[in-house]
């Protein structure tokens, strides 16, 4: 067994990249979100200096962005087990001087990187409101990384809010039914709304995700809507999720 | 000269329903967001009693979705003679029984129809903020019915939250850029958005329009994102345009 890997872990591989991942079915492994929220977050190689990522789970989405810029990337994640993981990814993909796990509640965030001083900060958080009746998954690890248990939306904002400097970017990947209250929560701590991208499953369908992409202290609206997601053509996965994930059809 | 008419105006027909509208290029002709509106809006033929469009310009609106419900229609248009060419043609297709012009604010309708007692609201309401240096059509007329000058979104909103009864349904076109300025209105107003429907000038373009339903007091969340309308097919309108301008393609 692997040196790198713990009881039921496993080693995946997105081959679009030249990155390897610790996985765990029971704990955590990243999603389709994880990939898209990386591709939709803008990084410039050189004149990104400083990217956070909360709610990094396994730390999926700083490993994807790393091969496109030489920022520093700080990602965060609340859970022991996952920031462990996130950490010994970061060691099997050599990424150590460039990649660093804050194993924290994101509102600390500012106790290990400045107030005002990153350039662009993404996040894939929980999605689902945490009502007292809300049917949560039995295993605590993925009901935390799906529920808003330990943090939620005003909190995650507020957190980017106080990271990012001024025309400072944000990129995260979200639930659509959700949008009202994502807007809503974006203004509300100064990260005005720039862009969003739905994902339907496939074509016709309703939108499942969306990407949302705004600035610190941006004018008010001027809202873009890209161009849709398509993620199934048929029974297979549509040509551009397939360059997602394995870089080639 | 058909004597329903005055000056510059002239009879255009929608095709794909048995209506007549008077217009001018000068004043103001109905464009294709009103088709949109108008087929974007759900009424049912009995159960909806009361409708009331805002910003009702000539009354395409209204004349539009007269045929699909046997609802009283209330078209609230604060332009003395876009209300009057509005008024002339309910005459002219014999709507007078079901459709009730009023040339007032649109803050003031709530002296002609009850609060709290309408099912539906549609409107189409300026689109442009009205910035001191925006640069104006010198055509008053016009004018006032693109840039928020007499009226603007938060007074929109509001009027249709105070008209409607609970769980009384608002579809409303807008420009995306000011999504959030929208979504943030309408909760504000007590209106929760459902629904959303972008549309495309072409496929694969930046949305131009949107198409927003709302439900007053409504619970927060649960937006849905519709399929995007695609207006055109390479060089003509796409068949879904086609149908809703034509009835055919």
């Amino acid at each position: 067994m692997n040196s790198y890997l713990k009881d039921d872990e496993r080693i995946d591989q997105l081959y679009s990249k030249n990155i390897s991942i610790i996985q765990s079915s029971k704990v955590f492994s990243f999603s389709l979100d994880a990939v898209l929220l990386a591709e939709f977050a803008a990084v410039s190689r050189n004149k990104t200096k400083k990217i956070v990522d909360l709610c990094a789970g396994n730390g999926a989405v700083g490993l994807f962005i790393s091969e496109r810029t030489n920022a520093k990337i700080y990602e965060v994640e609340i859970q022991d087990r996952l920031a462990d993981m996130a950490s010994r990814s970061v060691k099997l993909n050599n990424l150590e001087d460039q990649i660093t796990v804050i194993n924290d509640d994101l509102q600390n965030t500012t106790n290990y990187v400045k107030k005002d001083s990153v350039d662009v900060v993404t996040v894939n958080p929980p999605y689902f409101l945490n009502y007292e009746t809300s049917e949560k998954n039995p295993n605590e690890y993925l009901a935390i990384a799906r529920h808003e248990i330990t943090t939620n939306l005003s909190q995650v904002v507020q957190a980017a809010g106080a990271l990012l400097k001024m025309n400072g970017k944000f990129f995260m990947v979200h639930r659509p039914d959700r949008l009202t209250d994502i807007l809503v929560t974006m203004r509300e701590h100064r990260i005005e709304p720039k862009s969003l991208q739905f994902v339907r499953p496939s074509k016709g369908k309703l939108a499942n995700m969306v990407l949302v992409s705004g600035i610190k202290d941006g004018h008010y609206n001027g809202v873009k809507i890209l161009d849709d997601v398509i993620v199934h053509d048929g029974d297979h996965y549509s040509e551009s999720i397939e360059m997602m994930l394995y870089g080639k059809r």
